[in-house]
């Protein structure tokens, strides 16, 4: 299989390509070639098939990011929350434009490609109780939901064209990131576990009762190569899906971080930030499983497993 | 009030800028200047205010479409349902760089103009006996519908940035327009009426029970002219309307026609024309117009009515 990763230099991408290259497979299938794009040049994970690093602007990508014979691309480059409600034209570049340059390039290849599009929990907005379903209509209180939400329906008609065969991924906020925090509005939901675990400070801009629908980066990879290659004929004309993330209160975040770490949730500072608390404050984070778990998404462990897989993780790479 | 109206070339565009210079005011305004925008310069209509006529791309729209001091943007530049399904790239062009377009000509004003924007039944696809509400989500089977629903993700966002304040109307199907059948999958549902009136045959790929949502222009006009005009703050961040038209069958309308004509529904010919068929089939005809009444929106005559209001503007054209 040729596979494509768009935003390959990013978490995710980065994350999805080494482990490619650590299985060498993707569902039954040997992966033949791994082709990262990013605005630099990712670097290549040391695997058993080639693997090519392109640089460039996403909204007008290169013919060789997406070579002939291409089976899946992992469209996965985003302008984050934060920085597209900072940059209005930079998030419209990116999250659309760069949607249609991956349509239009997949319109030139002899077969219509798997496009695994990662939208997110940020394309709904919700009252705090509300349930989110696959039929919830999305109404986005941010312009990164906004633009990802649009680019969810111009995939979704680009499969029914024939040009590719879309399965979006909603995916719920990832937690623990490795790294620093990023420009995501989201970034604390890692920064309050990763940091103190880390011996350092995290400031914390909602309340404790705030809740979240969050994924482990595990769990997202697992997902990503699910949605890569499960039979999508189930899916019918909805090409998106929310997958089983984990619903949990910043509270219970808290008291796992000083299960797995005591005296570690003191070094978590209570901050007001009314920005980032009014993006997050209209993200759902109850959602009903049932379509994804149909479809063979996996559940999600439980929050002690994601704090204990960052952890494992951290000292794997020390 | 300054007035624009992208599309002004147009069926509706026409008949709206008719109309303001019929009445010189819009609500309780008088207007003081209108610019018909289109891709041909539209004819202006004789009107007690200066009316400009500028032709150009909307994907690129010309500074002069959009003048400083511009209070409302009637968006109605668009390519139809027909046509966006023939040729992809024109209608992502126009249904969606155009809006691009017209927000970023909204963001060079000095303050936020009201935009309304039509969009489309054709942006939902339903079960032939599901009632559409305002929650309900829009996953479009075409590419015009799936291009309106990104639009009205964009102007919603762009309302909540501050760059204008829109309300997108969900046009039910216009019936009856006058003049000669168009692009639009859905030309038959003038078709059916207005050539059996004029004494000509039709073609009807339907069947007889074969329901649609409908509306006369002049109801569409009333709607476009009340959606300028209304106090948004009571609509929230949801910007989307589908106004109270009409669930009529194709079997009611036959009837109606014969009513108005003796011996009329004869000329009216059953044809297999399974690529309209298969677009208009996902469309639903049933909608639930409490939140469009609530908002101030007309509710829509009986089909009678419809076919009088021809009838007599077809005597008052003679």
């Amino acid at each position: 299989m040729r596979i494509v990763i768009t935003g390959g230099g990013g978490f995710l991408g980065q994350r999805l390509a080494r482990r490619l290259a650590r299985e060498g497979r993707i569902g039954d299938q040997p992966v033949t070639e791994l082709t990262l794009f990013d605005i630099v040049a990712p670097p290549p994970p040391d695997a058993p098939f080639p693997v090519r690093s392109v640089a460039g602007d996403v909204a007008d990508l290169p013919a060789n990011a997406m070579p002939m014979g291409t089976d899946i691309v992992f469209h996965l480059a985003a302008v984050v929350s934060a920085a597209a409600e900072a940059d209005y034209d930079l998030g419209r570049r990116v999250n659309l434009r760069g949607t249609d340059a991956v349509v239009d390039s997949c319109r030139r290849l002899t077969r219509p490609p798997r496009v695994v599009f990662t939208s997110s929990v940020a394309s709904f907005s919700a009252a705090p109780d509300e349930v989110i379903g696959p039929a919830t209509r999305q109404v986005p209180a941010n312009s990164y939901g906004a633009q990802k939400a649009a680019a969810e329906l111009i995939l979704a008609d680009a499969t029914r064209r024939g040009f590719l065969d879309a399965v979006t991924l909603r995916l719920p906020t990832v937690s623990i990131r490795p790294g620093r925090p990023n420009k995501a509005a989201s970034s604390f939901v890692s920064s309050i576990l990763r940091e103190p675990l880390g011996g350092e400070e995290a400031e914390l801009p909602v309340a404790d009762d705030f809740r979240l629908w969050i994924t482990s980066p595990a769990h997202a990879t697992d997902w990503l190569l699910h949605a890569a290659t499960l039979d999508t004929a189930a899916m019918g004309p909805d090409r998106s899906v929310n997958p089983p993330g984990l619903t949990v209160s910043v509270g219970e975040m808290l008291a796992a971080l000083e299960a797995a770490k005591p005296g570690a949730a003191a070094l978590v500072r209570r901050v007001a930030a009314p920005e980032i608390q009014a993006i997050v404050a209209t993200w759902p984070a109850r959602f009903d499983p049932a379509r994804a778990l149909a479809l063979g998404f996996a559940a999600h462990g439980p929050l002690e497993a994601l704090v204990a897989e960052f952890l494992a993780e951290t000292r794997g790479a020390a």
